[in-house]
């Protein structure tokens, strides 16, 4: 298979560093050009990032010219790990150029005509893709990954939404810092402490989880009738984000049913078996003290969701979810949109 | 006013030392007696505990002889930081031969003729001492304080059930690891992690909730129609709990409605001017990102409870609560409730 | 006695908001102005400060109007909290204006005619001030206290050093993060880790321990002849320096020798009773898993400095130290030198 | 190659589960037998065991039944994470029944006869092992790798001792706690805290480094000349040791020349390619903040020993060196010992 040239916009950052280890050694995209901002441009990548994971610079990545974010760098797909502010205009001038890009940043995920994806659970809403290259006249096209606490939350209720229905969702976040990038959260204000103000973090799960377990039909979407409720809380956790929900099914059934309902739970990805799909997208905790940050957020090379604590009964139950946030949560999911667009043919 | 004879059950554990460092110096109440298991007891206080505060051991107390855990000590008050297993018989012996006992314990809370108070909340649940007393024939007898993270959750609700009405309670926790006791949380499991589990505390805080929300007629307990329901997650936090929090209310109100309840709210430790009561039993924070653990739990020397973030609109609103789990929660509590024992003439 | 009029410097930062906590009830110290950059001034204190403690803001202070950093705010002492590339200049200009400015910042420490002190252990090289104000012609004048790590380093070494003499030391720190200012160090840099380099910090160590040590003769300061030799580290702790230390003595001397001499070490504030002098200077921990930072960093209202673990024989020892960095390292320094700039007559 | 039959003495405790992880897809080794105590014995491993790593319990170990730790287990190689006060007795016994014993304890470490082995370090030492099955007449033997803070230590300074020679090694620990066992150390012990103190921690850095970097001349342990000093520290990091290092050397030198020593550096295991060997034994960081627990412990599998910050002049220089104490340091650190054994033809 001939591999397609990709850029990652903003390669710098935490977000940035992830998408480069993952592309690294894809099967299907072949890294060609890192940008980043003014400072770190025209140097080489190793001397350009302050890396923070706990694995070395790939050897095939650290010696590439950090170039400055602008759409006359090489490639036909380009992952955005841009900080929304920036991210607006430029991922539009990227797409105009002619590039796919996979975005994680929140600027265009709730337009009507951008699809905002999770592969296992809404893949059909990149049909949106045609409708909106139509309405903009952009040879290429953006596609978002919903916010990480988003993703991570969405992906175990689809399975119960198809299954039993759902008519309510309560979520409290218990939020890893990285979420916030390196220099989001000082030391002083974390240690030996929690902060339950997430800036524009709950709306953001009130809204995008809708539009995922929404229905596109003829370019339009519909959005379902739940109410989704978040209060989020970021805690001294570097990496993984763990919920404590409270869901209400539209029909009666059990937490047995619900279990089986989350662990039989196929969707494309793992049906198409895309490079970054992992074997089970949710995985049920059977341990009462389960699922934990620490231990489970790596689980399916950090792209499956652990769902623990199922208790309930008739139509009411509490779980609690838990996702690596910076791999399915953010870079992972992008990498996983992407695969998806290039099985469904929409990325040559 | 003539001290009262004292005496600390389980002096030397976390609860047990945060008695000793209140009472040390409290104008009604006087240590008479230390006791602690069989390990520690013949042996001076400062040798026999691991002082784990962040103060030096009052040295009136220090050189106390280390008692076992005997109704045969001196004393007509006696404050039990006992753990539950132990707690169940030993306090009814203390109970027996005179003792009135305020209890941390969770053995008695839910017995139909013990009080389970919040000072604030349900001081008349007192009258059930003459109950306890006449059912069970005993010269003394048994009062309890709820659960940490009930009384911190509860205070607050009190002004709203009696201002708006309350239908349902809604409440996921962070708790501090200091609510196990010392020992109670290996750091290899919280340390970069959060577990979604604590043993028996989400029936707790449903059903002491209730208790303590409900009216006494008679000696009758009344329980309230609130659907309570609680999910509790442990966090890398030495002191405080922080509470997550949807209500329903019964009438229609507002934020600012609830905030002027909360800021308004008086009970009978305020009204009384009760040694330990803190000026103001519920402080609202204005600012979005607060209350948190290290910086709040301290105000009102830990007798305060914190509320920020309310949000929300007609019957419906979001809030986050703060406390100190061991002075609040745990010996604040126990010695507020013989404050208001002694106040209403329970305790001579 | 009447109170001299105060100036908080780069009053917003959090050793800025040590100095205005101690000073709010200062006997002899009034704070007439407050001073921070650009952002905040203009505004009252309590809008204009993001404040960290775990108290709440003064309310004599909180509606204090910000002011910008210059030499026009009213007073007749300044405290400077300033940033060392800020301090340089401004706090000449405030010199010149006839401020004495008592200074935490490091931009002057080491000038052969500015005073480097901590009461405790060099008072009289106070008589530089004299020798300053005719080499620069100034009205007032500046006095600087050591680098935290320094600070509290050199407090114990000072009894020994009169005792038995001092040849060489050799000190590794784990350093808390406020040491940094509130943002200096990410969570995502320190959670689960630590970092062995704090910029600067080792030289400073080594350079400011030993002006300490020095005798001021007749102007001139003569340096002792002691290797000093320093390793930093930062660790995930919020508040509390601890340095693991050896010593090598110029006399044989034992444990309890040492331990002797700080025990019944007095200095000068003690000696007068200064208001923020702590009844003990040096306080040794008997226990061999002391002196730890959450524990012992507040003792004497945080500027006593705990010493446990004596041990060695001969000439050579080890020792751990520990005290609070933002306290007695840094605003609580700064207002003990203050005080005894004011007892020995040289602020009116 | 036939595989080796292995038990693993102690097998649910945190350094058993590092074995059962390593050695689940051993080329050379085998596992035959779990052991631990009554407690777990009889019942399938993961029932028995609170496995607390960040990956499944192996497929092909989860379903083995835990025994009683009793040497009438199949096996001729017996890999031992028993705690010390066990391991004494224990550990003879399985020798004399012929078990090859590759220990973790500290029980036989410094017996004249007993082989005190890093691979790097010292293979030649594995020929007490003939000495030792005559002195005391047993078909099997015991062979023993340091503390886990010596052999971070002392890895690093073999290449140093052999290009420039040593005289003096003072060294500060920063440990994680996980070295203290799961449950070692309470988190209330720890959170936003460090301890100066782990018992006998000391003495064994200071006396197993010495044995370590001495030479065995017909069966005679000679010690080498050299000073050393350790002064141990707990601080909350999970895994990961990081000590502050002062060396002296024998000769004069230059940070360059011991980098290139240090970088140079091969051992048997890595001439011999062991399976556990890792590429660079030692691995120099460049970066000034560098190593870092968090980021650095896992390099090579966490076989690696990162070294960083080096400098000074002369013969007096300082260092930070960083591994893994739970891989390098224990079970990684007995594995390889086992394998030099079996390439040397001790075990067949």
């Amino acid at each position: 298979m001939k591999q397609i040239d990709t850029a990652v916009l903003g390669a710098t950052g935490m977000v940035g560093q992830r998408f480069v280890k993952i592309l690294a050694n894809h099967p299907w995209f072949n890294i060609k050009a890192l940008t980043a901002s003014k400072r770190s441009s025209g140097k080489e990548y190793k001397k350009g990032v302050n890396w923070v994971l706990d694995t070395e610079i790939p050897k095939s990545i650290e010696n590439i010219e950090i170039q400055k974010t602008h759409p006359k760098v090489d490639g036909d797909l380009a992952f955005s790990a841009l900080p929304s502010n920036i991210a607006d205009s430029v991922e539009e001038n990227f797409a105009k150029k002619g590039f796919a890009v996979a975005s994680n940043a929140s600027s265009h995920r709730m337009e009507s005509d951008v699809p905002l994806v999770i592969p296992e659970v809404n893949p059909s809403h990149l049909e949106l893709i045609e409708k909106q290259k139509q309405n903009r006249e952009w040879s290429g096209y953006v596609v978002t990954n919903p916010n990480c606490s988003t993703i991570i939350l969405t992906l175990p209720l689809k399975p119960i939404q198809e299954k039993m229905g759902l008519s309510s969702v309560k979520v409290v976040t218990l939020q890893a810092v990285s979420g916030a990038g390196y220099s989001g959260v000082p030391s002083m204000a974390i240690i030996d402490n929690a902060i339950p103000y997430i800036s524009s973090e709950e709306i953001k799960m009130e809204k995008e989880s809708k539009k995922l377990l929404g229905k596109v039909d003829n370019g339009e979407l519909n959005l379902p009738d739940i109410d989704v409720s978040a209060q989020c809380n970021r805690i001294p956790v570097t990496d993984g984000h763990m919920e404590s929900v409270w869901i209400e099914t539209e029909e009666e059934t059990s937490p047995n049913e619900i279990k089986k309902a989350l662990e039989g739970f196929m969707g494309e990805p793992q049906k198409k078996d895309l490079p970054s799909a992992p074997k089970k997208p949710i995985i049920v905790k059977e341990s009462e003290d389960r699922p934990q940050p620490r231990l489970d957020k790596d689980l399916g090379d950090g792209m499956s969701v652990s769902v623990g604590r199922i208790r309930g009964s008739n139509k009411e139950f509490k779980l609690t979810i838990l996702g690596h946030n910076t791999i399915r949560g953010a870079a992972g999911a992008s990498i996983l949109n992407a695969e998806l667009m290039t099985q469904k043919g929409y990325l040559k």
